[in-house]
């Protein structure tokens, strides 16, 4: 009963002044053969290198925003997925103004990609639909924060019913299977295979919400329940949550009790402040309100299992 | 007879495709309190950091040209700059296309740096002056590349003469002193004092040229001749000059035979292609021409020091 993977890198997990060796925010989701690239901070290129994260398995990249620390390394990127010789479309999705961006450094570093650039402006009032292919669907919600942000909710497709090797009959056909796994009934040998007796049903769709950077925000627990894991901004500790208003983050706490309201299994904590030496009591914080908590760590991955 | 110091610290000196751990085109010149900035690949503000060179001493940027990996570092480093409370004007050299980059970027973003930018376009035919301040003097001149390009020659201004304590006698009022150091002839206590009598002339100025990216260009020796130190894009060993003459680049032996040329007293190589695993021949095949060649590694520093 295998199952493709479903891993979040951390490429940068700090906010806009990192300290030495740490960098800006990006996480790139894998799953089965492609991934998928969540913001895009100065550097990142080079952090997918590091990790041998092949640039050009990125399917999608998807911008929350556009302050510098979580676009700026877009460029870079794709001048080397050019390079790289890739062919395969890429999609943009975006905040207004990051088309413009692009096209004018394009026009003057005369940069034409040999493969085709799908931009879409981000700017859903609510949760809605902004892409989908064969492995996921993604949904991009309102956050609140300096400028206009969003967060995402990547949802896996239901996959096929899994064939219980042990009940199927010898040289039962391929085509027989493939219907079995689409919930068929079928006739073979004058016999009728009912697909609940030979298969299970499809494993549960994994659910990945990622919100930075913003404001701790009650209402968005609706968009984001049950999600197997929450990535949300923790730029401050409880004794900065007035710093943390004003510049428009949450504190680690107030990721706790996003997490904790809107019953996902899992929360991973990001977006550190530069004023902190260690994120411990950041850490502490938030387990005191959802013990299910981790630190986002650069370079570390977090895979995603589904319950079966 | 102290003098300010005269060092270029090599923040990345490789092309647009670095191994892992190297970095894109970045120097930085020091000179006594201030510092000026040589192209800004991506990363640059982190390279700056990580050698402890700080960001706002910075006091002009010259971009080459506008090819990614020499000036999408930019961006980061200015917000970086405005982050750390930066009050004094930053001059920018560059291309016609970097205020367009700049300020589509800046109105998205919504930044709005609180110290004052100078840009300056680019766009000799010759040698021709661009900057100059208490220290030095810079000149821009044309390179040939797939874009338009520039290479730089920064010059020390002449300085005051030197002072030879052993000959001053003693109580010589301060005032007297400075003009003795402006080539001036005193008389103090009935005596005239002869400011060749008291004092050496100055120290030679320092001349740094910096060139990349181009195709070797005979006809440039005539502005960088007799400069202390030459950098010179090395892309390629000479088996791919032809490949060199096709991508705009020269081989290190190109470099060295410029050197040669123009009566430069060192030279230093860099902008290594990413398919050599190490620069050993690059180097060898230079130095067959030039003897003192060096290869520009990145976070090392190279000094200039005054004849004397």
């Amino acid at each position: 009963l295998s199952n493709s993977h479903f891993i979040i890198h951390i490429l940068g997990a700090n906010s806009a002044k990192p300290p030495i060796g740490l960098n800006q925010t990006s996480q790139l989701l894998t799953i089965g053969e492609g991934s998928y690239l969540l913001d895009c901070g100065e550097g990142t290129q080079f952090r997918l290198d590091e990790l041998r994260l092949k640039q050009n398995r990125i399917k999608a990249i998807f911008i929350s925003h556009l302050h510098g620390d979580h676009y700026l390394g877009l460029m870079g990127l794709l001048s080397s997925m050019s390079m790289n010789h890739r062919t395969a479309d890429l999609h943009i999705f975006a905040p207004k103004g990051l088309i413009e961006i692009l096209t004018v450094q394009m026009h003057f570093t005369e940069f034409f990609p040999e493969f085709e650039l799908n931009f879409k402006e981000v700017n859903s009032v609510s949760l809605e639909k902004i892409y989908e292919d064969k492995q996921i669907i993604v949904e991009s919600f309102p956050l609140s924060h300096r400028l206009p942000c969003w967060g995402f909710l990547i949802r896996e497709k239901i996959g096929e019913r899994r064939i219980i090797a042990e009940n199927i009959p010898e040289n039962f056909p391929y085509p027989f299977l493939a219907k079995i796994k689409n919930s068929e009934i079928v006739v073979w040998n004058e016999q009728t295979y009912h697909f609940e007796d030979i298969s299970l049903p499809p494993l549960p769709p994994r659910k990945y919400a990622f919100c930075t950077d913003t404001l701790f925000l009650p209402h968005i627990a609706q968009w984001i329940a049950g999600a197997d894991l929450l990535y949300h901004d923790a730029t401050f500790e409880t004794q900065h949550e007035i710093r943390a208003n004003e510049t428009y983050h949450a504190t680690s706490a107030q990721a706790a009790q996003l997490a904790e309201m809107s019953g996902v299994k899992k929360l991973l904590i990001g977006h550190f402040s530069s004023r902190y030496a260690n994120y411990n009591k950041l850490l502490v914080e938030a387990k005191a309100i959802f013990e299910n908590t981790e630190l986002a760590i650069q370079g570390n991955f977090y895979p995603i299992f589904n319950e079966t």
